[in-house]
């Protein structure tokens, strides 16, 4: 996969490529901040799985990358987020205006790609992804009464913010694959989408900055109620004192280290960790079961191996 | 028209629905916030003046005013302006994220809907203009050395923001016409905008906030050089009192109110505004000279009379 990755690579720098100095100087930095490209990887697994054609998928998987990066972009943007990936964001390293107009800039420069491949069937897909997406960022922004979200809301939203996106990329590599193998690479990248983001959520709770390049405890200190804190909170009686700590973070405006260590704390002690990590693994059985649809190969085999890389990863 | 464009606004109420609150909210405040539906109207009068199929247009007239909204809320947010058509901007009235996350939505759905009609035509042509509009917002942000901004920017830049939006309407109104005619109202459409907006500007130098919902003498409270100033200072000796007021203007972090006013008196008594009238006068020309390629219709006396609306307007 290698050599197709360092390909996809050099499609992004193509498709992104502009004249204006100051576009070309965020270009560079986004470059130097991609990482580990797990959307490209997906496609261009589920295309060679599912008996694509790859020199169409490269530059897809491009275009799934250069969605992601705008989506980041954006939604650095709106959370004020300073780090990513170890490195500044561009809202903070430039502006939040100019990562408006970048966002922007990444996303149409993907329609515009995608409509020379002239594929409607990949428009289709990843407009629907791109709009759900948007949708999911609402979501998170209007989740208002912390101790009372639900692992229902929870799962809406990471369906719509992460699920969708690697849905679409697992969809859009079997485009030319029969029905049965479109809709069954799908279901696997919504379902993997999903253990990945709650992977990632236990992350939050689990990892140092030196691992993650981002502050940890980042979402309770933001008052983002993740799987984590919600299975604590179902067990935890309506008056108990561990439920008033944390609605006491939720109420603080710039909660200190020490209510962010306690509810990581109480969170942990109330099994709210271990039911999170039990629902992404139980995700991940239903992402692998739906490979079943697919003949054997070693395409299939590595998309096994992204189930076990999504929910196993320490950053 | 009046019937038509009751239709396009249909559309667009239809394109844009949600069935998430907080979006359902924004879209009511922008269904009112909408203008003159000027864009639209140049796709319908395109369209007909050039033997096209009017259903079609109606749904391309939606799709292109939610290409222009999206990029206004995303330009109010960028600005920070609070004030859009004498109603709050999406920015002012909920929040700056909403503003960005809801350009988003706004935008992916335009995209969704082309896909639905399968016009890859269109498509393409609104891709490019979308594209070309955020690196017009770049040119505006990244317009450093203001004493000596030229008209040669200030061409590109309205190009890029305002005019290729207009073109691309008038193109896709025509995308089934003959090359001869599809492209000659695409440069009518170019021309039009460029006029549009040097009016636009002009305004802003001679309105009150009353008439335009705007306070008057923004562009200059925001540091923004348009003709009227490019064309007066040009006129200006190097080391004139006048160019030393503008300098401190541009220098002052918020300029007072004297100092605009005095500024705008420098600019009228050099012929600042003369010179950017006449030069809207000489882009009308131009746009109505492309529309000679049109074989005489009802809907072609309409197009030149939107001349006279874009350069005669008040407001």
């Amino acid at each position: 996969m290698a050599d197709e990755l360092e390909q996809v690579v050099a499609e992004l720098r193509r498709v992104i490529a502009a004249d204006f100095p100051i576009v070309s100087e965020v270009n560079e930095h986004l470059l130097q901040m991609k990482g580990k490209l797990f959307r490209p990887t997906l496609l261009l697994l589920s295309n060679k799985a599912s008996g694509g054609n790859t020199a169409r998928a490269i530059t897809l998987g491009a275009v799934v990358e250069l969605i992601h990066l705008a989506t980041l972009v954006h939604d650095d943007s709106v959370d004020h987020s300073v780090l990513r990936r170890g490195l500044p964001t561009i809202n903070a390293l430039f502006s939040h205006q100019i990562a408006v107009i970048m966002g922007d800039y990444l996303y149409s420069r993907a329609i515009i790609e995608l409509v020379r491949l002239e594929d409607l069937e990949a428009l289709r897909v990843l407009a629907r992804v791109t709009n759900e997406m948007t949708v999911g960022e609402m979501r998170q922004l209007e989740a208002h009464d912390k101790l009372a979200y639900g692992e229902g809301a929870y799962d809406q939203l990471i369906r719509a913010k992460t699920a969708s996106l690697l849905s679409g990329a697992c969809e859009v590599g079997a485009l030319a694959a029969p029905a049965a193998f479109r809709q069954g690479l799908a279901r696997f990248g919504m379902l993997l989408g999903m253990a990945f983001q709650i992977t990632d959520d236990l992350l939050d709770y689990t990892q140092s900055e030196a691992v993650t390049g981002k502050p940890s405890g980042l979402d309770l200190r933001e008052h983002k109620v993740t799987l984590p804190l919600i299975a604590a909170l179902a067990r935890m009686p309506a008056d108990s004192p561990g439920r008033r700590v944390v609605a006491e973070l939720m109420e603080a405006a710039e909660p200190s280290d020490d209510l962010v260590a306690d509810v990581v704390r109480l969170v942990e002690g109330a099994g709210g960790l271990e039911t999170a990590r039990q629902r992404a693994l139980e995700l991940a059985q239903q992402a692998e079961a739906e490979l079943d649809v697919l003949p054997p190969s070693p395409a299939r085999d590595a998309l096994q191996g992204s189930i076990a890389y999504a929910v196993e990863r320490r950053s």
